[in-house]
């Protein structure tokens, strides 16, 4: 339980860097820097909370605003050096959405979701974030127009949901359907997988 | 009430079918096409529903995810055959809108808001997934900008707790006020009246 | 009680103008206009009141959305000669966000939060309305890019917080923070002072 407390506050941690040095390309000021780390770091499971009608963990525990401030100032304080460090953030980023699908899921199925919302919910705790600050920022988000990245999170989902019916224990499913996630991830990256556009 | 409820499966898979052809024309890939369809069909109820801190249907219902989903197989495997049939499909999202503004607007009644209040979320029910899906889209949206569409549901939605006051009966009431809906859009449209601009 | 009720629907009715009045530059029609009024007017409070899982006050209570619909209307009417009253709006906008910050705090301290989120919640009350209508307009939040406006909301807030662990009284604490509030923004905006930008 403490671990997984601790791997959540990391995962916040570092959405808030990515989204923080997101927007150090734009003119914009270091109060909408910070702004858009926070918003990136809890926009998702924020969403997901809201619908389920709960309420968000960050508004009753100060650590996770904690952590993300931390993240908004290293993002600021070292985003020149930072640049060196994409390839460690990508996989930052890669464990952070495994892991926030998987816990989204899990979070909105204990809430007595159906198990299709816990699918839909746990891919928008992982990818809204990042779509929200998109959006904030005034670019098509993202995930609509390049990568695999939200159907990876659908699909480590769907097969959590599916091994879940097979009986399978819920802490090995949760770490088989995250690996999923982030193999996902990593190799349609490595070999520039990508879904077929619309229209066109 | 089986009616009612069949009613809202068909209006959600109308508005995903709409939402997922209007990713089309843009450089997305079928995730994104997807998404956009989802945020078209629940958004607005989703935002009423926030609002009146209830949890959204879709959540605990399985059956409006499967709506949403075979619209968007729809709308994907049709696209170019769809773009004939578009006259049918801006009846359908004429009598969606009517349909969902007094649904939601009954609703927001029933969880006690005041009446006026729930004028503005029967019309939030029928025009935020629309305005949502625009601003992801990252486009000033529709609504703000052509038309008389989230004015036809205002009228409606004040026609309905006029007659209501009046002491008409709600079933009588909900189909003379969703017609009235309906029949200003179509008016509207088939004669080009348009609200004035501000300001230029 | 009753004068903190009045100021609040007041400061509702100033943030519908300058919302309504915002739109007016664009290519948009009244009902656009209208709604960019309300958006700005209850946008933040709403925003709040979701994450702290409570409903918005205008839900249950019709005055705030009277208080809009006469903004909206003022700023419609008059939408030429206001332009000369651009600096009464500033300073009631100042007040205004001085306000809704500090009222925004106490409510979300009143609901139980961390007084970390308390901070943030107090922020977003006074400027996410006018975050989500630029959103909704298809800008960069004006926020994020000039001005000290939440940073301005953010130290009040934090001195709040000070004041209260050093057990000042609740009414003196937030009459001085508020003011706190309103000078910095005024400062700032007199004497031209900004944030650093990232990135550049």
């Amino acid at each position: 339980m403490d671990l997984l407390y601790i791997i959540d506050l990391i995962g916040v941690l570092v959405f808030s860097i990515s989204g923080t040095m997101a927007a150090e390309d734009r003119d914009i000021d270091v109060f909408g820097a910070a702004f858009t780390g926070f918003v990136t770091a809890i926009g998702g499971g924020s969403l997901r909370d809201v619908f389920l009608n709960t309420r968000p963990a960050w508004v009753d525990d100060g650590n996770y605003l904690l952590a993300i401030l931390i993240g908004v100032i290293i993002a600021l304080i070292t985003h020149k050096s930072l640049g060196k460090l994409r390839r460690a953030l990508f996989m930052f980023d890669a464990i952070g959405i495994s892991f926030f699908t998987i816990v989204g899921l899990q979070k909105s199925l204990a809430a007595d979701s159906s198990a299709i919302a816990a699918i839909v919910l746990g891919m928008f705790s992982a990818v809204m974030g990042g779509v929200t600050r998109d959006t904030l920022m005034n670019e098509t988000p993202l995930i609509f127009r390049r990568e695999i990245y939200a159907t990876a999170c659908l699909s480590g989902a769907i097969l959590f949901i599916v091994l879940a019916n097979l009986g399978v224990n819920e802490n090995t499913n949760a770490f088989i359907s995250a690996s999923v996630i982030f193999l996902i991830r990593i190799i349609s990256v490595r070999y520039k997988l990508s879904l077929p556009l619309v229209g066109g």
